[in-house]
């Protein structure tokens, strides 16, 4: 085995050595622009180190189906802009504002079909399973995108649909990362299942992390603006987590009201009649986008004053420990399990 | 080999039996309306021909590749209507108009990646080449689309630009279907590459079919109104052909005035000073779509006037002639060429 230095270094050379066609320039350029953004990695990173468990021979065989997963992220963050009427990513305008709304459709569609196209230099004889694991994967990814859009119009999203949600759009790509390179490498099918459950649990980590960050990160290490979401009244875990803890504890306080006025014949806490939490919630969300600092500062208060966020931290070590106790069931081997513990810790420890 | 007709009952069948699932449904309707739409299915009942030149054993290994070019093009109708802005696609509205701009998108995206899965079934020795085949062909069907696109900004585009357009947006999928047949099959690379460039051909004759029908079709039997193109200035095989007609008239009128001017000293023609066809094309290419029926008359009397119908005709025979070539070149049997000459026939012969 690799270090894992080594394993990421092989993946950005091989990001470097990407080339696109010229022509049509409106077509192309916008692939280059998105792989010259940067970002983490992560997915061909997970690919390469679950290949490497087995392997030692990197080649085209695997470093393209790897590239073939970051290819195909990249192309669901051009849509998603464009769905999302998103300005900016990563610090620079996204593919739709910078050209326009047709070449980000039509270059996206170029860039989803490329995947496809790196993923066919994966070795002609596993080549039936990684096509059948990366499009039922793709195909759920945009089933997570479809379940996210719909809950903007809805008040009543549960945490479990929520998790059903961020396990579809940003699990199992993540999850197939894992496998597929396992799967290429000629594992056997049930270490190749193990290796897929582990990081889908550790995405699940990772998303409500994510969801952590954009209101609780440090807006210089976490390099863009913190409170997105809350300035969007985003469905993340943290509101939807409040909404309900916020219901749980106003059925808690009636209850008491309804014992005290039985007992003293009022309804009083603290001396006075309070505002019910889920009212004070539904105010803070109505908050205009020109009070912008006031209201994520005031949400990132109320999510305090709940727990929020700490039950936001607990959730993600749950996940994580989760993960990483599939992680042991499989029939790894002590080392091999050694190389994804670290990748998973550095992931999950991960503050921007 | 079976008849054609049964062929053409087994992939209507096939279609019937397609299968979405229900949720979520907002990804999943448009699919399901897109399918039911109907067309002519071209495409896969090219591949399955194909196919069916050389093996009789019909299953899911070949009829869901079939398929899957049948899906991709109705995803790239979905996403060219976004971008073309159309409203109306068979009779219907289209999917942007129907539901709106994001769920064309993410549907779209989700039909692209289906055919891909739908690829999957192909023979699994055979997958690599197949899935080269169609990735690569289906960038091409990309860079053919952004470069329409390109043509609509610009007044120059010469005819041999806007063959290897449609070659791109058009030709290359009818070749992948007439080549995919056969590489499932297990057909020689040289027939394959045979049937290919048969079908290449016959594409070129067949898109510039469809222009000479958008204007000169007849509109009960075409199924859509005549002059679609001429309405919104598509470069069309006829319009970059009368205009490069026109300039070529236009100059040679100006050196026989040149001749007569030196010889008689005036410059006449039908005893009178006349407008440049140059200048008269371009009157009527300003045209206001208010005045839709004037302008669609003008310009087909126009395109009489300059022999573009006839040429067109002349253009289309010469396509399928190529084409027809082509295939007698190839190492098939009698029996098999006359197969695909029937199928070449009536998709030629066509007149909606």
């Amino acid at each position: 085995m690799l270090k894992l230095e080594q394993l990421y270094n092989l993946i950005d050379q091989e990001v470097r050595q990407l080339e696109w066609p010229e022509r049509p320039e409106k077509l192309y350029g916008p692939l280059q622009y998105m792989m010259d953004m940067g970002g983490k990695r992560i997915r061909p990173r997970l690919c390469l180190i679950s290949y490497n468990l087995f392997k030692d021979d990197i080649g085209k065989h695997i470093l393209s189906p790897a590239l073939a997963l970051e290819v195909f992220h990249n192309f669901t963050l051009i849509h998603d802009d464009i769905m999302d009427n998103a300005d900016i990513r990563r610090g620079r305008p996204t593919v739709y504002r910078k050209w326009d709304n047709n070449v980000a459709i039509l270059s996206g569609d170029t860039m989803c079909i490329w995947a496809f196209k790196m993923l066919g230099q994966a070795p002609a004889d596993r080549l039936d399973k990684v096509l059948k694991l990366f499009s039922q994967t793709t195909i759920e990814i945009c089933e997570g995108q479809q379940m996210d859009m719909d809950f903007e119009d809805r008040m009543d999203v549960s945490l479990d649909e929520y998790i059903k949600m961020i396990g579809l759009k940003t699990s199992v790509l993540l999850a197939c990362s894992s496998a597929m390179g396992a799967v290429i490498a000629g594992a056997d099918d049930h270490i190749c299942k193990g290796l897929y459950d582990f990081a889908y649990k550790l995405g699940l980590a990772f998303q409500i992390q994510d969801d952590y960050l954009d209101s609780f990160g440090d807006e210089k290490t976490f390099g863009k603006k913190i409170g997105g979401d809350i300035l969007n009244n985003k469905k993340t875990w943290l509101l939807i987590r409040c909404r309900e803890e916020a219901c749980k504890k106003d059925a808690a306080k009636e209850n008491t009201c309804k014992r005290d006025a039985a007992e003293e014949n009022t309804c009083k806490r603290d001396g006075g009649t309070e505002k019910p939490f889920t009212s004070e919630l539904e105010d803070l969300l109505k908050l205009e986008e020109s009070e912008g600092e006031k209201k994520i500062q005031a949400i990132k208060d109320f999510y305090r004053k709940l727990g929020i966020d700490t039950m936001a931290q607990k959730a993600i070590v749950s996940y994580y420990q989760d993960a990483l106790h599939t992680l042991e069931q499989t029939e790894l081997a002590p080392e091999q399990k050694k190389q994804m513990e670290i990748f998973a810790q550095t992931l999950v420890s991960r503050n921007k």
